[in-house]
């Protein structure tokens, strides 16, 4: 394979320090940041005057696929949402729909910034594909949910094997295949076990849906007589290689629990507020030292997957519910969406930081326009003035995704085709 | 004057009911809605395929020359924020200052859908003559504080009379004025009573911050011995005509005195949260059938003048507040943003509608776009989904403001660059 390089000039790189300078991509990889560097033989080279340079965004809680029922069913209780609205359209998912579906999520995450994603849900071979295409850094899980039944269990796992197999490891390594459990009322206790022996035999990670509602809380307390991450200690699911969505309904107990296993977190703001689940303690839990990141949740109860909108969100959410406008301040809530979600997908080495070495998935911010004038502090404009369509370029891997706000990957207008078509077809059957 | 027409075809307009059709407007109105129009003479005719026809938002309470000091101080305990940075600058702003800070935030208004706002600042002459430029309509009130100083109310009377005579109803009606008492702790009681008397002499409406923080119902409590809105019911300033923002901190009685006299409101949620003032029980007012709209509040403490992403923002708010999913639906927040706030401005029989006779104040949104599709209900799309920058074109009493998202009344590099200018001058002097 040749070398390809891309140059970028004039930048406003976000890196531990904030400065004016270039950055140069070698292939995957970033070689130099610099005042100015002298490169020959370089591919492209972008002038980023008045652009912010960034890490790409890391979303790490998602259902991509459920961008087809973007809209679908609003405002309700969430018993008759999933029953009445999700769940009957769910029964009736193939692949073609879960790709279609997860092709348009890719697009809307590159178009707003994202270049790595977490994802849980069902033909996951299918996703895997999507995000191949799409040229964005994944980790999969099949979501499992046995209810307690054994046949249902058994075929759980082979899913997961074959998702493994098939997917893990693959596209250059951008695409990493992890296990699903969906929760700890939705698996039984000998699924979960299963999962924590088959996660350390494949040296893969774990990733679960825990302490989202009081009722969760409630039913969990009554079928085990312990709180959700209390029960998930106790049968061993809990360690460093867990990472679990939203964590909202937290004893303190549990914040200890979660702590001295290392539990990763994801931080699912706007899916809380509108499905009125509740508020996770963000601030507590980061003053403890635990790796909180940042997540959309599915665009069904989002509706929408712009990670610079979840980082306002995240920190305007905190400070009134803590009356306390110092909690969660702009860089904090910008290492939830870049290095944070690295760690708690265990990719901190590779990504979430501008650094040399590591993997150039980068960001430019255009600050060129009356929302984000004057030209100020970068990381406060980032997270609460600007939103996603400010996203100006986007790699990945050192892949152009997207240029001056042009999809490379992926031809938006076929996509929205694509997923017009499957979204009617999977509602015709429903 | 010659007529001027545009007819816009293939659009769905969200009116009384959603459905596709053509709008035509002779000059400054709408005048016929219809499955198709055939007309003669038009000046202009676009073809809005899959773009949503919306009346243009109002923002019902905003600061826009704040917009000079955006992103200037974030993440600060409320007093730190305005003794140390907020007033220290204001002392030095000059009319120049205000006149590119409204140019600029008029800029970002426009490219995110507003076609109406209520403001409260200083030298609002130059804020009215950036409206006047932008074409873009607005209530403009002198910020009247007297701290009690017999010599500073007199000179805040003569400006407000200096405003009023100068920009009263100009711009073709575009431009009114009112009286902006700021608050019930930072006006004397003989200021609010000569802001009742003259409001009713000229019968101008009154625009006034109350209940904002905690500390503000302490500190009214113990000057008056009554908590703000008792406080101002008292001494006879509440009526129909009075626009309240905030509103965060009420009591029951609070409540029945707003619905009594008919004081509409203003409801700032991202101002709320950031400054961690607290959560206005908005949909308790909606219930009571009080008339609650939508602002945005400054710049400096919001950080943006998005009522796309206020109505999300407001919606997500009051639904975890209540730990209720159904509270302040899609339908009811379009409402704040729209008719509501064109009633709290005393125009709802001008706009806040599509209807034929009323003004065009009309925006586009286009949404053949990734992260509005599914194009299914437009309504949740808009409130869910869409940001600012989803707006395609805006009109304003008939005439295009932004046309395919180039500003047509706004040079946007210039206005950049005069912000930008008038910023460094500004905070250089501080
Ligand atoms: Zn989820
Ligand atoms: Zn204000």
């Amino acid at each position: 394979m040749e070398t390809k390089n891309i140059l970028i000039e004039n930048a406003v790189i976000v890196a531990d320090r904030i400065k004016k300078g270039s950055l140069l991509i070698e292939n995957d990889k970033i070689v130099e940041i610099n005042d100015k560097i002298v490169a020959n033989n370089v591919d492209d080279v972008i002038n980023a005057e008045k652009k912010v340079l960034i890490p790409g965004l890391v979303n790490t809680h998602t259902h991509l696929s459920m961008s087809l029922m973007r809209g679908l069913a609003d405002d309700l209780p969430l018993d008759t949402w999933l029953n009445d609205h999700i769940w009957p359209v769910e029964a009736n998912l193939n692949g073609e729909h879960c790709y279609a579906g997860a092709l348009l999520a890719c697009a809307e995450m590159i178009k707003s910034g994202t270049t790595c994603f977490n994802d849980m849900y069902f033909f996951m071979d299918s996703v895997a594909k999507a995000a191949d295409e799409a040229g964005i850094r994944g980790m999969l899980s099949h979501g499992m949910i046995d209810l307690g039944d054994e046949d249902k269990r058994k075929a759980e796992f082979k899913e997961t094997k074959r998702i493994i197999e098939k997917c893990h490891d693959t596209a250059d390594g951008r695409i990493k295949v992890s296990f699903g459990p969906h929760s700890p009322y939705t698996c039984s206790e000998e699924l979960l076990e299963g999962v924590r022996k088959e996660a350390d035999k494949y040296g893969l990670k774990i990733h679960i849906h825990a302490s989202e509602t009081q009722k969760e809380v409630e039913d969990v307390l009554e079928a085990h007589r312990k709180r959700p991450f209390e029960y998930l200690d106790e049968i061993g699911l809990l360690g460093e290689d867990v990472l679990a969505a939203h964590a909202v309904w937290l004893s303190d107990n549990e914040m200890e629990i979660i702590k001295e296993r290392g539990v990763k977190l994801s931080h699912n703001p706007s899916s809380n507020m509108k499905l009125a689940s509740g508020i996770s303690p963000v601030s507590k839990l980061l003053e403890k030292g635990i790796c909180v990141s940042l997540g959309t949740d599915g665009a069904a109860s989002n509706n929408s997957l712009d990670l610079f909108e979840e980082m306002k969100t995240a920190a305007l959410l905190q400070k009134v519910h803590t009356l306390d406008p110092t909690v969660l301040n702009a860089h904090e809530v910008f290492e939830m969406a870049t290095i944070n979600g690295a760690a708690a997908l265990g990719l901190e080495n590779g990504i979430g930081t501008i650094e040399v070495g590591k993997k150039a998935d980068i960001v430019l911010v255009d600050m060129k326009t009356p929302s984000l004038t004057p030209f100020r502090n970068p990381v406060s404009h980032l997270v609460y003035s600007a939103n996603g369509a400010d996203v100006d370029t986007v790699i990945c891997n050192g892949e152009m995704l997207m240029k001056n706000r042009e999809l490379q990957t992926i031809d938006e207008a076929s996509v929205i085709s694509l997923a017009e078509e499957a979204s009617q077809d999977l509602l015709s059957k429903s």
